[in-house]
């Protein structure tokens, strides 16, 4: 059996740093899987412009909330070229020198087009893949969309064919020059993430309780 | 004494969720100060491309570390439309329809111009900026770059004078429709961000200690 490989093409090879980069594509869904929020690139009369916004994966879809810009955008085209990033950040490496400073990290770019899901089953499978990203238990605990709310709602796709994945770990380089400097700490400050204390909107009973799904949610 | 406030242009009024924009211009700062890592926007070969970096705000410019592709694409030119995004995720809002599912956050969307420093003290100025937004302390403790790490290295810069700041905080919306679903609960699950324990770099003497601007660093 062969693991399944993304096929990078020239721009999603990075150039700096090659050993960071990835090539196999369960790596590219767990950095997918890992995240909350993805932040999503289109050109808007002529300019880059960058919206943080929820998002989730299906097999090989990935599917973002549109924002006011991206329908405008697509109300003309079928779909627009688009660049859709997950950043995961993991810790600040501090080396001897501030030139070798770095992060520790996991991200994936995602090269392609971005369509609007008209159809909609399409359109009610996607949100609940966006919803079980964002909040895994609620599709099935909350009240699904009303015809009305689906029709206020513009959810794109993209494919997950191009992508570059990358990953920094470990500490500091090693360098040289600063061998000498062993007065100079080096190392790595973790970055942590944890779901703090759910607060009960002041409209729900108190004592109704925090569902398992919250209470327990995992990071 | 005015307070300085934000001049947004068209593309940087929002225009879904106008009451989650914030005008004045401290709170633009404040977004960027606390962030640590931006998603930079930029166009290569026609299509839009995000890659996340390190970045750093002084004054009214906020530097960022290029890219290679940022690099040739400025090689023929002395600046390029960008697009430069500092997101912070504060929370998932549970509401009882999937409908009214949202994040708590802090962003800020700066559109401009993006340009290479050039000038050799003002590339050390903006390193050094860019190094105490990612280390605070971590200038003036460690060995500051060499010529040819200078030189090696690529700094953009952006001007601030055009940016969107949103923030959504707070509980779930109340939605009229779902006033009798009291079984359903709702209401926020914080996002929460700690340092974890330095772990020391396996070339560094275990003896030497952590210095307190790491191990005393606040989030």
């Amino acid at each position: 059996m062969t693991r399944p490989t993304l096929s990078p093409t020239s721009r999603s090879t990075p150039r700096r740093h090659p050993e960071r980069a990835r090539a196999d594509r369960s790596e590219l869904d767990a950095v997918l899987d890992a995240g909350l929020i993805c932040h999503l690139g289109l050109i808007l009369d002529g300019a880059p412009v960058v919206l943080p916004t929820a998002y989730g994966r299906d097999g090989d879809t990935v599917y973002v909330h549109g924002s006011s810009g991206s329908r405008s955008l697509l109300a003309a085209r079928p779909e627009v070229d688009a660049c859709l990033t997950v950043s995961l950040l993991d810790g600040i490496v501090y080396a001897r020198s501030a030139f070798s400073h770095s992060l520790n990290y996991r991200s994936a770019v995602i090269h392609g087009k971005a369509g609007i899901v008209t159809d909609l089953e399409a359109k009610v499978h996607a949100l609940a893949v966006v919803t079980e990203q964002l909040a895994p238990g609620s599709w099935d605990y909350t009240r699904q969309p009303s015809k009305k709310e689906l029709a206020a709602t513009t959810v794109l796709a993209m494919d997950l064919a191009e992508a570059a994945v990358k990953v920094r770990d470990g500490g500091p380089s090693r360098d040289p020059e600063d061998e000498a400097a062993t007065d100079i700490w080096a190392g790595v400050l973790p970055v942590t993430y944890a779901w703090g204390t759910p607060v009960t909107a002041d409209f729900v009973d108190p004592g109704l309780g925090v569902p398992t799904h919250i209470s327990e949610r995992r990071w």
